[in-house]
């Protein structure tokens, strides 16, 4: 019986993967990996170049993305279809030997594989690797500490609604936002509303060669869903 | 003219270093680190048989931890004094070499060589490198995942006043509280306001081979400073 071993790569810089991701990634034979259908996939670009030639890869293609609301009944059936579907598949596999699975950042915070985890861990072995999260590579691009001495964190998605996120950014010291794309807008205004807009830094690609770090007013247009906005704490400094 | 190097070792197990890390560490020649005084030191601990013989160690031992209450003025001022006089030694020591600065977890998320680094970094090359938090490894070690779907995540020290503690456990989805030791009486206290104490776990020593996984409820007695508290968020699951 082999074991399912989902494997945190980091932010994206491949020498930010952890000793132990590297060796697992570098010597596996069956290697599983989330992906945009028609996209290669940010943790399948990450180990590029990494994996044995006789390597065997399965992307598994969400069945959709941000095309429909995730409050719509229709996106939670077909995830949960897919992530059922994917679930056996991989657990026929580890009747033979070792798959592993590829998450970028760390798979326990906000990654799709605690999906397939809470399917499979009561059935088979599966072992998790944390990895470097994608918000401190983005806080460490911005060259500034993110938290001082007694620093309250908070982690929000810019998915919630506008006034919970301005709510939110008023009681924290320090902020990261993540799954930012077209709801920009209405962070900036969260932002605008908590007297926090001119201290935001917006930062996309993370510790890749595409990396920009800005500060969130400089920025006009698009930007990408997987951005951070960074605010840092101020606490105390001796 | 060389560089300061600060590597985050992440949360304790050496497998767990990136290799952009592991590299650094095993070929540097001047490795500084923090240290309570007559202790090994954490940082140090971690890359125990992998420096080189010929390595020079600087280990830089705090003049306080917790024996005076950080509120005292006198605690600020012998802080202060002593990453004054370490950021002295340290840029004078770069005029020759790069020099590699050990930090457990990640640098930039309370790590304490912000104070050097925010002394520094307008004189000499200083260069940061993220490494995996300790409370990744924690909440991986938990088996259970911690944020889901759209939940806020908030982490907090345990030094907070117990009223802000049971305002900020209420207010959030997913918890961590670090800085744990004698504070626990009192965060037991506010978890248990905020309906959140069955909830809670405490790991002790994440990552490491004296690691320990408990529900904070089972737990009698001390323990460590250096303990996380985590509460799983309960988000969207398909």
């Amino acid at each position: 019986m082999g074991r399912l071993i989902c494997v945190g790569l980091g932010p994206g810089d491949p020498d930010l993967m952890s000793v132990k991701a590297h060796r697992l990634v570098s010597g596996a034979r069956h290697v599983a990996f989330f992906r945009k259908k028609g996209r290669m996939g940010q943790a399948r670009r990450i180990v590029d170049g990494m994996l044995l030639p006789e390597a065997v890869e399965y992307p598994m293609d969400y069945p959709v993305t941000t095309e429909i609301p995730f409050t719509d009944p229709e996106y939670n059936r077909l995830l949960s279809a897919f992530y059922d579907g994917w679930a056996e598949r991989l657990a026929a596999l580890c009747v033979m030997q070792d798959v592993i699975v590829l998450c970028e950042g760390d798979p326990f915070f906000y990654g799709s594989f605690m999906h397939l985890y809470t399917r499979l861990k009561d059935r088979i072995a599966v072992e998790v690797v944390p990895g470097i999260t994608g918000m401190s590579g983005c806080w460490t691009a911005t060259g500034l500490p993110v938290t001082w001495g007694d620093d309250v964190l908070t982690v929000a998605m810019a998915t919630l609604p506008e006034e919970d996120l301005t709510a939110r950014i008023g009681q924290t010291d320090a902020l990261v936002v993540m799954k930012i794309g077209r709801n920009l807008p209405k962070l900036a205004r969260a932002l605008q509303a908590a007297g926090k807009y001119d201290d935001a830094w917006l930062v996309t690609h993370g510790t890749m060669a595409n990396q920009t770090v800005q500060k969130l007013s400089e920025i006009s247009g698009e930007v990408p869903y997987f951005s951070i906005v960074v605010v840092h704490g101020q606490g105390r400094r001796p």
